[in-house]
């Protein structure tokens, strides 16, 4: 069987990601790196470069394009035209917006043909999963999802913004008396009492104290929150806090009667974008196979047998891992 | 929309949770119990308990049919004659088996128009859900599935055999050190370094040094793992050891080029036949619905589209869950 020819668009972490996963998978090959830029510094120099303005000349060379490119504007604005090129899958993870994102490419996906799927990645895309087993396994149950301990780049900004931050890093923590209470199916504790926003910080001493002052402060980024503000010399922070761990829990629990039936699916992740980009390369091969058996639109996870991302053929993984 | 009507074929621990859980499920209704025996105390005395041998008759009451049957001799040999009639749902867990079953299944129910789901539960089932997701975005990782901490009834029933045993339970424990190592992804714990057999046994004092001595060097069940044997009075077994809890841990971790990336699947059941059922009844709406769609054959958990066993439509789990 023929490789999967794959294509990345966008050249930022998680299109370097994908591109190194490539290599680890056993059925995949990289086509070529789509971007607005004309060279760049690719893991394997003979690897095309081709210009995003001319994508839909080039679908001759790949069977699924993976959209590496940002859920703020890019996805929503250029997504829809990759689709009338070529199957893509994107990691879109505005949550609010994902029903009229599928809805958009799935109606450009079945005019010309091709096949979208939107939202991979792990949330969206493998919470996402958890979330919906997890409460079809247990209808009347509990369900909880914790963030972390990762960093969140979002509250890392805000941190940086503050007047005589040199560095800054946030990351947000589950909050363990949370976690045992979601696993007993117990209620209550909210997005806030849920998590904690742990702070590394370098600054001159002068500033820590006015410095954490801000940061405790700052509407819906800290206020409500569990604070913890940590000052770090420099090198201590290069060496320690400049990499993109991430992870969390989807926990389902519901009584049947007396008992308590207990799901949990954690995620402990070195490095975020790899992750986010091994979900979308598994959900890239479900896309080539969904195309080549004559379907046409957009899917999300909740939409694709489980079976469509594995590499490994369905006699074997029945074989195997059933 | 009118309710799924289910069937329950046979009468055991499992087809008792199965009737109470419909009871939680929002779409569905019990059509009855197909039984062996003319009277069962059901929970609803007004449920029709029907003859199993007059299965065939009866399928203008109901849609599909959880299969509560033993997977030693029941399923095998029955399984083909009910899916002649109806949709079935299974949780036959002979894995070695299952290839097979699952063709003999497909082949009659294509003939017959109708659809089974056949091994479902939680192992086979939810776990090798999880191992295929696993190894699919993880291609290169290490995977290992851990059992318990939970009752086995295959070494319990092995300890009550031994002389002198009055009353005797075994519990299957992973090691932390295993589960700390899988974490990580390192490989090298194998199965029995990888769990620990806890029992609890009620019996005379002049009988406790030959009884464990004959448990610990008891071969397949025992030889080779970590043993340990607690004597207790039978007060303290009744209140403490007549419940079924089980559950387990799949944990998969792969490297990312120099980042570890850990998933882990941990379920923690209070009721290990509550679970099961919870899973077969998941998945009977799953049959239901392939069937009403036009599709025949038999499915493993693999190649059913996961939004295909929630009673939610698909719109409101994009909103909800995506």
């Amino acid at each position: 069987m023929a490789n999967i020819r794959v294509a990345i668009v966008g050249y930022g972490n998680l299109g370097k990601s994908v591109e190194k996963l490539i290599g680890q998978q056993p059925d995949m090959e990289l086509a070529g790196v789509f971007s607005r830029r004309d060279a760049l510094d690719t893991l394997d120099p003979a690897t095309p470069v081709l210009p995003v303005a001319e994508f839909g000349e080039h679908t001759d060379k790949f069977d699924v394009a993976v959209l590496c490119l940002g859920s703020a504007t890019d996805i929503p604005e250029q997504a829809p035209e990759f689709i009338r090129h070529a199957n893509t899958v994107d990691t879109y993870d505005n949550h609010r917006d994902i029903p009229r994102h599928r809805a958009e490419m799935d109606r450009v996906a079945r005019e010309n043909g091709t096949v979208a799927i939107v939202s991979t990645g792990w949330d969206p895309g493998m919470f996402s999963l958890n979330r919906t087993i997890g409460q079809a396994l247990l209808p009347g149950g509990q369900q909880q999802t914790f963030w972390g301990p990762g960093l969140s780049q979002g509250h890392s900004d805000a941190v940086r913004r503050v007047a005589g931050v040199k560095k800054g890093v946030q990351y947000t923590i589950p909050s363990p008396e949370a976690l045992e209470a979601a696993r007993k199916g117990e209620s209550g504790l909210s997005g806030k009492q849920a998590h904690l926003r742990r702070c590394f910080i370098v600054a001159d001493e002068a500033d820590h104290e006015r410095i954490e002052n801000e940061i405790r402060t700052m509407p819906d980024y800290f206020v409500g929150y569990e604070v913890e503000v940590n000052f770090i010399d420099e090198a201590t922070f290069d060496a320690e806090h400049t990499g993109m761990p991430h992870g969390g829990h989807v926990i389902t629990a519901g009584d049947t009667g007396g008992y308590v039936q207990s799901i949990e699916y954690n995620l402990d992740l070195d490095r975020n974008p790899d992750f986010t980009g091994a979900v979308a390369l598994a959900y890239a091969r479900a896309a080539h196979r969904l195309r080549e058996a004559g379907q046409a639109g957009a899917y999300t996870v909740l939409e694709v047998a489980p079976y469509l991302i594995s590499p490994t053929p369905l006699e074997e993984l029945i074989a195997r891992d059933v």
